[in-house]
């Protein structure tokens, strides 16, 4: 079965990722994500490079709000190990208690009313089509 | 069946949410969303109750970035209507085309390295556990 | 690609399901759902029989419970087709203007609550462990 | 990090909500999601106020149906406290393991031809279109 | 509360279940699975007959594949339970380590650009139209 | 808003996308979701190479078990475009009829016993432990 990759038995092509998540992020570990998709260099190595460039600082949102939207996402789709791993990164990047619970608030109503949406069939107004 | 409930098809207790959705958003329309709740005017007046108390400015997170995470928990969801109709209240907001870009490009991702968590079960880090 | 089996197009085997389908709901017709799955008669009698056994009256839930279920789930799952029909369905079988409002507002309550109980990283209370 | 909030070191504005959990559910303990969502007493209240009004006895569908339907939304999110939780309520309500058991293979059945009709892109029927 | 049935506990009828799945699958024992299930003998059957119809081996799809797509479905959907049993299942059926790999790679890739097709409300092209 | 950017209106760096999209998949045309993607040619650009890189011959899996995965996770979150486009590009790598059955039936199993497995709380048996 998969193993955690650890920093000492990887191979050369992994480590050179690992170097770089280690530099980027300023922090001196590896969480389990990426000693998990370390099993295949392929994924790991493309996965970062998305990653890296998608939540690069300088583009038009800026990064807390961009962990802001990477939880949002997590929770909706219930994903244990992200919603605790982006909820400690969108803290590292700025995260306040009050600024969580309006996060929550809004996912919380954002998938509520998704539902009442589609229950009750509504139909696109006109001025809200897109092309 | 339901019917969209017309402002002059409303009973008093409708009129009176759709006067304040009118008044608070500014607009003088009320879109197919709220004319579908209308025929249970309990439902319309908490969803509406709620949704303005949640929204409203002057909190920890600004209305944009409320609008953008309203934008990418539809995503995740694909409810085509949310989409439509917050994508359309997120520009209003002043979402630019490389604001929508960015945050498709996070909510895309953060779905992908979702399910990698998961299939690879991948076990929470101990600095990542949350009490 | 697959087309719409209709029932003079139909082998026998297809025939034979149609026919109890239409006994079993008293209707004159079959709807688009079991005309697409009749493209692979197996998965179209397997499906026909376990919906059969699973919504027949007579069991600790009544038909029209049942019927709210299944729109609960659809609705969840934001499927446009299965929201439709089973929203029928559950017309026929006594669902009124009242309880579709009230079943709406339980199942967007209960996603929104869904995502809180999941972003906020409950742990599940003692009293609450089910073995 | 986020604490569970119990009721000796909870704010009036807290407790007060809290009390009055314990007198609708007549019970004399909080559970862990109410303990969570109290380091947001303004998403604290909000949810306990809407989900007081939609499990009220005495509307269109009984408290026991509701929970049902909680679980049944629960179960389709794969949302582990939720589905420990509302279980554990519904059995309060009234739920036999002879409803449990319809009550899964429902929801079982409908997460199935809910993808079944999504991927033989079925059209919805004529008679089936809401408005 | 619900247990998990025992061989030796169970009745006759779910007896003759466990007995058949032993034999189909070649192990001898039974996973809690279907152990929960027995709690509800219709439901442990009919799941159980129209498993080993469907992923019997001589269809169009051959064995392999069928769990490959299983864990991509559980993946999706997040299920901790599901994807732990099938991924153990493909591996039985003969998944290295790099179809693992690959199988992540898409599931992951797919989750991603389902989200960036829904969220540009992209409308399907005249060639991919299914009738 | 956001239009399709058509070959003849985009830049050179979107062109060169398009050229290689073509060349790949051996096609004279464009479909919707890269003309979308072409809003932000970043998200093009890596889409199109991290899909390039994933769906290529050679690996593990073949193109037609990659293109059945895709149709199963996009039927699992009933992406009712890339259910539309994954299932023409399936049937162009060779999915049968036969084929398509077999994983519409696969699929909608896969769904139903994941609510199973996590409406009836079961816990994984040690033997599917990954670690």
């Amino acid at each position: 079965m998969l193993n955690y990759i650890e920093y000492h038995d990887a191979s050369p092509e992994v480590r050179a990722v690992y170097d770089d998540i280690m530099a980027v992020r300023k922090t001196d570990w590896i969480n389990n994500f990426w000693k998990s998709l370390a099993n295949d260099p392929a994924t790991l190595r493309r996965t970062w490079e998305s990653i890296k460039e998608i939540m690069r600082p300088g583009g038009a949102l800026n990064p807390l709000t961009k962990e802001l939207i990477y939880v949002a996402v997590s929770t909706t789709n219930q994903c244990g190990y992200c919603i605790a791993s982006h909820t400690a990164a969108a803290r590292k990047a700025g995260m306040t208690d009050a600024m969580f619970g309006e996060l929550m608030a809004v996912v919380g109503m954002a998938n509520e009313t998704n539902r009442l949406a589609s229950g009750y069939q509504v139909e696109i107004d006109e001025p809200f089509r897109p092309r």
